[in-house]
């Protein structure tokens, strides 16, 4: 076998066999097949497309080029819960909590913040002690005492997968439907879990910007898990606007707890409880709105809540920073944004929102930048909400006044107003099972 | 400008501007731009394709990343002519003599031989003592004062082309026709020539396999080389059987000098005519039948065949191998091949002839093979000829006894045999300006 004819073969429209895929994967991680004959067929695939086999041949070749996560150690059904990405998405700290509140073992590998958009893992290093580094023992040990466990991405999970995807970027073939999903899904089956919920984002704050884009990516996702062997589902929801109110690590860790403690927004608390049904759902083999009631039960019951505590407990947070929030470090200087006009806000780019934040140092434009946990933006009003001229709708949290400024330009080019309240979007488009 | 946009545009389907092309070669060349952005440009490029304006702003780049020859010095119109490749395709050692006997000068760069098809540097090196590694200054004056000089390509002609063309036959990105156009073009613009004939082929032991694509990439050339300031034309020929009826050097070397002194075979005899007379009109500014009149006289009277010693007097050969060409070098083993069935040759498949005279010694299967100038075939038969089993129908020429079976069994392979006399295929195609 030749990479020369695997090239020629995805050129000329055939569909590759899994030797073949198998051949390119093995060969690429060992550096038997160059970066140059790599981009060739990812063009090549980015061009004319590849079936649904092709594509699970793909993913499963990156999932098996690094460690396989083996939870069989964990007593009971392991799930997983994967984000797209998208601004003020703090639900991974609710739905685990809610998941793993009623018997269900949640084992979750999480990412960095990058551009706009957060990370799980940065929010929760943002409470004082707090370990992400745990070895592959302490988490499952973790998972099996605790019923939930939340790590870094280990450096050798589908080192296929991370190898391709810089090359990608690199080479203006990251946006295609395929290789996304293999990408994303190749990282979600080497972490092992039985039961996945994909929360996939669509609008200006999400890499899918569209929702027939979101579907088709769910689509693709669920298919991939369920050939795999993995019980999926795809919840769909809207991230034209930022979700909750608070964007930036201390500050989303605070609004999570007020949720979970019943006060939080009613978006963020309708999407967490959705991704969470659908969870438990697929766990207890049961129907949604029966998962659904359970899950409410648990948020409302203060079970969730506990839940979190432990959580945190056991990977070493202060949990003081928890129970009473206002102890969590705070920013130096807080910055009141007010309207300039009155009327409805009919739209908040989440994109730009996200930027904004970014600005006063809640996130990262390179990975090696370093993040000010402290620093983000409070959104008092929102797509929807009637405004006033005057009236503080915002508040900018930083150490670095310099920042202000600029932030506060890209978060007025973010809000519209208009002399009319907007058609509600819907929050929840679809779930794909 | 990035290059990581240009790819997104062409990957696209836009057309890419000259500063944009100008930016992958002079980037690609210096190294700056990396083997892994040029393949997935190319695979854009093979996929979506280009317009004329960006294939002649390629070609042009390409050939101002290196040297690009002055013959301003030479007196009068200069002339080349570049065939794509063949199997007995000595036509220039023909052309050349007769277009430098008309007053016209030609300054070629040749090539040597690779895989089926033979190469004019290995033909004239057959000759002892020939010398095709002139410097610059000793090209030119040679030019001047024969009219011909015929030497290897220097290393740095087109080095942009070199790079790309390695890495496309490594990523499958060869057979695209604005690359294969761009790529000879590149070189015959930066080898300085006011006229170009092309001599472009079709047929089993051409690169193009059909009339339409070698039409195709005939137009695509003579387009090129006008819209860069060149008198251009482009002679579509048979190659589905050996030209003329020896193939190895030294072989052909006697068969040209046959043709030079009015004995050779009358396909060999029109095809180099054909070539010479588009030659002529173009630096002449005449028509091609006046033009053809003059080279048909000059054949005919001894003036070409007496350029040709010249020429090669002038390069050091020895011309003594010219005027008797039973001087030339032989094999040590001369094996007849004999008919095993008695009808009409209705096929000389060219490539497998020229597999054979490489099997025999005459050729290269890699750049670094060396190769027996002696060794090579004599096709007595050939395409539409009459044979009787046990009649001699070629002759293999070798030192290498080891060959002549498997090359027997090649040459057997590339033989069709009739009951009836096959329809005459027509031997020049077409003629484009």
């Amino acid at each position: 076998m030749r990479i020369y004819d695997i090239i020629s073969r995805k050129r000329d429209g055939f569909e590759l066999t899994d030797e073949e895929i198998h051949f390119f994967i093995d060969g690429y991680v060992k550096d038997e097949i160059k970066d140059y004959h790599a981009s060739a067929l990812l063009m090549a695939i980015y061009l004319n497309g590849m079936s649904d086999r092709e594509m699970v041949s793909l993913t499963l070749e990156m999932a098996k080029s690094g460690d396989m996560l083996d939870l069989s150690a964990i007593d009971g059904v392991t799930a997983d819960k994967h984000s797209t990405g998208g601004v003020g998405d703090k639900t991974t700290l609710i739905v685990t909590p809610i998941v793993a509140s009623l018997g269900i073992k949640v084992a979750k590998m999480s990412g960095r913040g990058l551009g706009h958009t957060g990370g799980t893992v940065d929010k929760l290093e943002s409470v004082e002690g707090f370990n992400v580094a745990l070895s592959p023992e302490e988490f499952i040990s973790t998972v099996q005492k605790t019923g939930i466990c939340v790590v870094g991405q280990t450096g050798n999970l589908a080192p296929a997968d991370k190898k391709l995807y810089a090359l990608r970027d690199a080479t203006a073939t990251v946006g295609c439907m395929p290789l996304i999903a293999s990408s994303i899904m190749s990282k979600k089956l080497a972490a092992g879990s039985q039961c996945i919920v994909l929360d996939v984002k669509y609008g200006s704050g999400a890499f899918m910007k569209t929702k027939s884009d979101a579907e088709e990516l769910s689509a693709k996702m669920v298919e991939i898990g369920k050939m795999a062997g993995r019980k999926m589902a795809a919840v769909i929801s809207d991230m034209d606007t930022p979700l909750g109110k608070n964007i930036g690590n201390t500050l989303e860790i605070a609004e999570a707890v007020d949720t979970l403690r019943g006060k939080g927004s009613a978006d963020l608390r309708e999407v967490s409880l959705t991704l969470a049904g659908n969870l438990v759902a697929l766990a207890k083999n049961i129907d949604y709105s029966q998962a659904r009631s359970l899950c409410e039960k648990v948020l409302d019951d203060g079970s969730a809540y506990k839940k979190f505590l432990e959580f945190i407990s056991a990977q070493g947070g202060n949990t003081e920073m928890i129970t009473d929030t206002g102890k969590l470090p705070e920013a130096g200087i807080i910055h009141r944004v007010t309207a300039k006009e009155s009327g409805y806000i009919s739209n908040t780019d989440a994109e730009k929102i996200g930027s904004a934040s970014v600005v006063l140092g809640a996130g990262r434009v390179n990975k090696e930048d370093s993040i000010d946990y402290t620093a983000g933006i409070i959104l008092y009003k929102k797509t929807g909400d009637k405004i006033k001229a005057g009236d503080v709708i915002a508040e900018f949290h930083t150490n670095d006044e310099k920042g202000i400024a600029p932030a506060e330009k890209i978060f007025f080019d973010a809000l519209t107003v208009s002399d009319e309240a907007p058609e509600k979007e819907e929050l929840i488009y679809k779930v794909i099972r």
